[in-house]
């Protein structure tokens, strides 16, 4: 990400040749980038050894996935389609833990079969009928119980996931009920206590009231849990400006709460790993002068990336091209689409841009490409991965024949 | 739709069998419900007799839109894959407008190729590159522009469209330069005059608004304009409480209008004609307790229907059978998808429900299919057609292979 020149460049790629050979617009990753991002993450957290699940949600391409799994990462699922996905890419179903309020009797059964390594259960029917399908086919099923810690996450009200509001896992006291039965059950093995407080968390204070509530709660339940896993949410740097979350003094806390509790710790970090290693490069198709702004038009669009209309995200913009020209003028950056939503940020002291320029939206590893759709039957874009020199083409753009 | 039995039906098609033979969740469309609104649609305008385009955009099902082509409809489309769908589905040319603020140079030259009706342009830069490409093509290009009256639509601030800070149509002053400009270039025909200032507008008063500006705006630039698009916007009844826009009235302030303006009406209407013709079948995975409310979790997620995560929408939802026992609960139905989003309506007073009974999301035929995605990995869902006895498949549901 070196860029001594004028020009963009993406582990030496200029994004100006990339946007000539293969169009606009590109979903761009570094591998480099990804790396280092997860050698960070493994030494912050190296005094706790964990087991590192990727969450497959964050992004689900099949050739990132098989770079994960040969970095030596597990995954977080949450659907069959994930489940599928990642053992496909390699990983080893005794590194999958599988998530999610809602899982079918297909989804459960098709799990057991492959022998992941958890299934992490919501709710009281979840388990009934995991142990149902277990009983049917004669196994000892290993799963995990999902505790709503009743903790706010400090994070945007949308990507919240541990309030007593909210429908993830289950209250104190169902948890409890919840591990007794589990205890006498013939068909489970109750390994893992787990829960997931939100995302893009920036603070480690949600963070230490969790592992508190979960201190008091093992100590509830009497019950040793072989594995905790603490899920995701570590807030990264959309900003540039070095706001993220300090992994450090969240392992340092990790380490006190080990002293009594001697569980192997799980993590699920996708936007942490891979939230900072995505751009997605844009051409400029018109400007036009609007009522105390000029409305910069994208060829990119809320259905290739969803972040700024869904969760009002921010993501920064930069030009492809650095000069020195600032404009006065306020720009707002809107893509195609017929929709007001459909804008990706306003702001002022940018360069001036021409129209036919390129632009790179910064940050779009995760939940980017995952939640993209065909609205307005646009064809989804193409995502090419960076590795040293070469430039893979990690998916193909969908052309207008595969949508017609 | 009628339902005097306790089982609720589409057009005499009890929703439990289609379910039973479909699995669920399914989108399920009634035909005779579109032509009863179209009907009605066409009746309260008959005094205008205007050019109905419908708005692919809210719904592009290529079945759906052959028969709104057999019902006589044109088309509005906002992208080349809209335009050559609507194309394909025997939509005639000169009954089709482009609308959008992003048209591309590949885009245009289709559209100047196929001889639509009209390609509305929303800034100067546009038509300078529809009259480049036109005398490129030695071509005369039938044109419109788009005005942006700096209207309050009263809707939401996310489908307000009309307003001066949004990204649509030209202003005031550079309409009328645009208008002098195209009355000169040799290679446009400049015929229509278009608008549109938002979607689901439930009260006049904006559109009289509208058509003041437009009246004041049109005697300035001393033009005659064959066409005046109206767009859409219009209002319909999601909450079953028969609010929805007095379309007598619409048409009775329009045809004052056009004592002094003899142009004829276009008009894009998409939710107005399909929204409520929509329905979501769903089943119920668990029913979970938590904190003051059970939560309903559907096998319908997010991903499938977009329209509460994204534009806080309210959607109603009855149960398929129903039954005398209510429930002092309250019920928050929610999807299966790992995001606190993926929510869909909380309510009083409900039926007592069950796992595994089915349940229907309403009014979903406009931006309900055309907004989905596989986020989670899931596979899209199926949509059915009831078209008088028979029950079509008109979309098929999307297979894992499909996905991974």
């Amino acid at each position: 990400m070196k860029n001594s020149s004028r020009e963009f460049r993406i582990d030496g790629h200029k994004v100006k040749t990339l946007a000539q050979k293969y169009s606009t617009p590109i979903y761009c990753y570094s591998l480099k980038k990804i790396k280092t991002k997860l050698n960070n993450f493994k030494k912050n957290f190296k005094k706790i050894n964990p087991l590192i699940c990727f969450s497959v949600k964050s992004n689900s391409n099949k050739f990132l996935l098989k770079e994960i799994g040969k970095l030596g990462l597990g995954a977080d699922v949450v659907s069959i389609g994930e489940l599928v996905r990642a053992l496909n890419s390699g990983i080893k179903p005794n590194q999958i833990v599988f998530s999610g309020v809602g899982k079918t009797v297909n989804e459960i059964d098709y799990a057991i079969r492959k022998k992941i390594l958890l299934i992490n259960a919501e709710s009281k029917s979840e388990i009934l009928e995991i142990e149902k399908i277990a009983k049917y086919q004669k196994k000892i099923v290993n799963i995990g119980i999902r505790l709503n810690p009743n903790i706010d996450a400090e994070t945007l009200n949308q990507i919240s996931t541990g309030k007593k509001e909210n429908k993830f896992g289950v209250l104190e006291k169902t948890f409890i009920n919840l591990v007794n039965y589990s205890k006498k059950s013939k068909n489970l093995n109750l390994r893992c206590l787990s829960v997931h407080i939100g995302s893009q968390i920036l603070n480690v204070k949600p963070y230490q009231k969790m592992l508190n509530v979960l201190e008091k709660i093992i100590k509830k339940t009497n019950y040793h849990f072989e594995y905790i896993d603490l899920g995701g949410g570590m807030g990264i740097d959309y900003k540039n400006n070095n706001k993220e979350l300090d992994l450090k003094k969240y392992s340092f806390l990790i380490k006190k709460f080990q002293i009594k509790n001697t569980s192997k710790i799980i993590f699920e970090p996708g936007r942490s790993i891979i939230g900072n290693s995505g751009f997605l490069i844009s051409k400029i198709i018109y400007i036009k002068e609007g009522h105390k702004k000029d409305f910069i038009i994208l060829d990119a669009a809320m259905n290739d990336f969803m972040r700024p209309a869904l969760y009002k995200a921010t993501h920064r913009i930069i030009p492809a091209q650095k000069k020195n020209n600032k404009t006065r003028k306020i720009y707002e950056f809107v893509g195609p689409i017929c929709e007001s939503t459909d804008k990706f940020l306003t702001t002022k002291n940018f360069q001036k841009l021409n129209e036919k320029d390129l632009i790179i939206i910064c940050d779009v590893g995760a939940y980017g490409m995952s939640l993209s759709s065909n609205y307005n039957l646009r064809p989804k874009v193409m995502e090419l991965l960076i590795k040293n020199s070469e430039v893979k083409i990690i998916s193909k753009r969908q052309t207008l024949n595969d949508l017609i």
